[in-house]
């Protein structure tokens, strides 16, 4: 029985923008494992019912459901033990704080650059709840996000600081190869690149080289299908 | 022959602030290693001329000459394999991150707070080094830098707020035990607790518990002789 992720989707199916899915995509093109990824809208809510939550990624392999993207990744190293995300406890752990650095740190400094734009690649039946929660989250409405183009790419720059030092100094987060500690800020990354034409990153920043070198790593397996 | 440490000294040979010459006396506590942490100031150049270089840390193992607390790290691993600091190049990979988010975002942070307090500690002959010096990367006098005490105190638990949630999930950075990583952050700390009276953690919070956690588990080992 092959494996099947519910992906966040755009109005257009080929349209996967969550940060978090990403992380998925990225951890199963790197143990060589098929799966089908089922596009999924935000207020799909009733067709997540049997993981017991209503969001994704939800990885179902055979009779287990896994919902949460660092959940599943932990699953996928138990689960499929070669080629593994991260190649010790230690390695693991350490990989937290990049998680929570990327979600708490780079993904709100990358979202004022790309929310209008998420808001208008969805699906027009996921509008007003995407408006809502984010509204709600911000405490403003998507067109009054705070900063100007200019004061955004700078926060974002200035953030990224500690993650461009790092990657101008060795290949990937995890070292000589790409890892599971690599796909928790490039799946933010990706939540840019595949709604936004917004470029943030200047051509020779050690982060373009890397997102180049993660991409080239994995191939047509990171295509969406 | 035993191992000798050129450590940063305030004006009392007990006062060893320097959050890298930290991350070398956690790292030689973690490996049970006895080593001699000899006070240096900031002025005494000379004294640093056979290392080729003219800051502290310094580890002088034997003929070996090692400087700069990351390579010293990375040399203890290698020389003394036994209680590693990092269990395998994924492990050591990730933990750069770590170094650049406690040298590039933390650092800075806590600087304003602290800045002054080592002014008033190191010895007088420092005094003219240290201010020109952090003047300049500052770029306003000791006394202008930037916020009141509230603001600075607003950053502060802002910037903590990934290294928060990490070890609000989990006892040490590296996992179930403390290792290289949590060294890192925990050297920036130590800056702030050796010569400051300034409190900026809760009680309750995560880091706090943590920074109980490593000096609890190293005891002794880290006292200042």
């Amino acid at each position: 029985m092959g494996l099947t992720v519910y992906d966040l989707a755009g109005a257009q199916d080929d349209c996967r923008f969550s940060p978090y899915c990403w992380r998925v995509r990225l951890a199963l093109a790197h143990k060589g494992l098929e799966a089908e990824f089922l596009p999924w809208r935000f207020t799909e809510k009733e067709r997540l019912v049997f993981s017991g939550q209503d969001r994704v990624p939800v990885l179902v392999d055979g009779e287990t459901v896994v919902s949460d993207s660092w959940a599943i990744m932990t699953y996928l190293d138990e689960a499929y033990p070669e080629r593994p995300l991260f190649d010790t406890a230690q390695a693991r752990a350490e990989a937290t704080f990049l998680k929570y650095w990327a979600e708490m740190v780079l993904q709100p400094a990358l979202a004022p650059l790309v929310l209008n734009d998420i808001y208008r690649a969805i699906h027009e039946k996921d509008r007003n709840y995407f408006r809502t929660s984010r509204e709600k989250a911000f405490g403003c409405r998507l067109e009054d996000l705070p900063g100007d183009a200019t004061a955004r790419l700078k926060t974002v720059r200035q953030v990224l600081a500690p993650l461009r030092r790092t990657l101008g100094g060795q290949p990937f987060l995890g070292g000589a190869a790409p890892s599971g500690a690599d796909f928790l800020p490039y799946g933010a990354f990706q939540w840019v690149a595949v709604v936004s034409g917004t470029t943030f990153l200047e051509p020779d920043d050690p982060i373009t080289a890397w997102r180049q070198r993660v991409a080239g790593w994995y191939g047509d397996a990171l295509d969406v299908r």
